[in-house]
């Protein structure tokens, strides 16, 4: 395993606020950050050695890019294939292009979920009217369908309650290929952090429970409320699902949690540093993103303990304005993310309170 | 008070390690940094929005900074006068020209501090062999002879023990004014980091205990080995030296304590940041280095409070190497100032226990 020492440079694929605070991480440990990303006004942008402004199609700039850094990463599971095997035929990827291929896709993310023994919703795939109702009858009412490909915060999302959404169903899907999953009850929602190195460590965060509002995460607590069985076995199964990827790198494993019978289902895997995870920064030893850099570098994993009870909150557009009140109160974190529009339902910036709101 | 909000953009003039660590800080809140630097492989580039390669004497340049700027800082203080002015003609800088100027000249800044009822050694102007030889005379011996100006790190010291070490003296000083200093005694030396913001809130952290080898700093640790007594005026003359200066920023104030008497004698002030402060980033609440953005921007001051015990070790030429125990070490936070050439004594990085030295 390559390790990539302290000083060295490391190539993120995307200039968002998760490129942006992986640059900043990266640079406590004296890595310069190229930052590749076809928007001029990324905010990782401002905190970068390098950057390089091109499409993710475009071969020539991938090429240098990739040949300008030690070890390449990507903040977002979008990157599209034939960029991420671009980069890794000329550098080291981490995490690699088998990560991206199955959480890019629905159907192969839970089908390698489930073949792993990680237990996730009942699904059916279809893509025609015919193939929806016919994975309606199976899988029955309330179900949620999702596009295959290229959903976030909700998107391409919609469900299923009545035989007359039908026709919602493939406006949304558009005929593309989709899954329709059963609508799991649950009484939380939470999500592990974990990390693993190019040398085969693994080391998860506390488990923190999600709530969001409009599909998008308002906050993360920890700890969950979660008896301390269902935090081991929570963290056993994102443990799992980042062996079974041979990943390199933080992933976040969000998970549905019936309080009752304590079953966990995991609902999606990300693999990148998280929304979820955002609470490390200051309510953990290591933040996700100083464990990211320290396993893609394959330097030792850091420890991962939470430093009392801690609330992560997102602030979204104009919220940001309201900056204040974060300032003056001494338990809290105030993070913002460099970007100049606030519109509505951006995320521009984050709070976190460390022992702060007993 | 001219307020600079999350998202403005701050000048910083000098790109060593102080103004990297500055800029991380700054970028968490959203500002962008434009680094001012005649050395084009600065540390703080490297981390910057955007970076200026000209000399400090350079007006068209200069200018075209001041104006880039909403508030303009200095992460050294032997800046030269005339570049302050210029900065401070087309926009806020903080802290300002006044810190400069008494802190680069030992005569001027012992003046003030004396008529700021801060006691510090005795001392005696000199210039030529004669004013030597008198100041001797008044401070007797040992003593110390200091160039009044830019002396760091041990430069432009020598010790006066016998009459035979005029000769060796001059040449130091080699001809320049200089002021000759009584020896103080003392058990340990300590700063006391503080800041002031531009509406006039002071708070300083708790005392740190620095130990030097060859005249550089080696470790700082927190809690200093100090009474509560002893501590408390610490602070108090700290915040004393602030309010006189009518400082904004952070500023570090060092101290010489005798522990039997109690008696505590200032050797010099830093308009900076400084390193005796590093301790800060993860010990304490909030760094030296988010403490001066808060100040210089007129945000409200964050909280001193340390976290534990502290240690701060200087990592010094190649022994920023060996940097794999500090990483397996769960209690130690590794720094790496990102400069490429390790040679003997240079900063080259840092390493912070936050309780991990009982």
């Amino acid at each position: 395993m390559t390790q990539i020492a302290p000083g060295g440079t490391i190539g993120i694929l995307g200039g968002g606020q998760l490129g942006r605070m992986l640059a900043l991480a990266a640079a406590n440990f004296g890595y310069r950050c190229h930052i590749f990303c076809p928007d001029k006004g990324s905010p990782a942008f401002q905190v970068a050695t390098d950057v390089t402004v091109a499409d993710y199609e475009d071969e020539e700039a991938l090429e240098a890019f990739a040949r300008s850094v030690d070890v390449a990463t990507y903040e977002f599971e979008n990157v599209p294939a034939v960029t991420a095997e671009l980069v890794a035929r000329d550098t080291l990827l981490r995490p690699g292009v088998r990560a991206l291929k199955i959480t890019q896709d629905r159907l192969l993310e839970k089908e390698f979920l489930n073949a792993s023994g990680v237990k996730t919703a009942p699904y059916v795939a279809f893509q025609s009217a015919d193939e929806l109702k016919a994975a309606i009858k199976e899988i029955g009412r309330p179900a949620v369908a999702k596009t295959r490909r290229f959903g976030y915060d909700g998107k391409g999302q919609v469900m299923v309650k009545s035989r007359s959404d039908i026709d919602r169903v493939l406006e949304v899907t558009g005929g593309q290929p989709a899954i329709l999953e059963g609508f799991v009850t649950f009484d939380r929602e939470v999500s592990v952090v974990v990390a693993r190195s190019a040398s085969g460590d693994v080391a998860a965060f506390p488990v923190g429970e999600n709530v969001h509002t409009n599909h998008i995460l308002d906050t993360t607590t920890v700890p969950a409320k979660i008896s301390d069985m269902v935090e081991a076995r929570a963290k056993v199964k994102a443990t799992r699902v980042a062996n079974a990827l041979e990943y390199v790198g933080v992933m976040a494993v969000e998970m549905f949690v019936h309080d009752g019978s304590g079953e966990i289902v995991v609902n999606e895997i990300a693999p990148r540093v998280h929304n979820s995870g955002h609470w490390t920064i200051e309510g953990a030893e290591t933040s996700q993103f100083e464990q990211h850099i320290r396993a893609i570098c394959d330097l030792p994993l850091g420890a991962t303990d939470a430093r009392g009870s801690i609330l992560m909150k997102n602030l979204l557009g104009e919220e940001i304005l309201e900056f204040e009140p974060y300032l003056e109160d001494p338990k809290a974190h105030f993070h913002h993310y460099g970007k100049q529009d606030p519109r509505p339902g951006r995320k521009m910036g984050h709070v976190t309170w460390v022992n702060g709101n007993e």
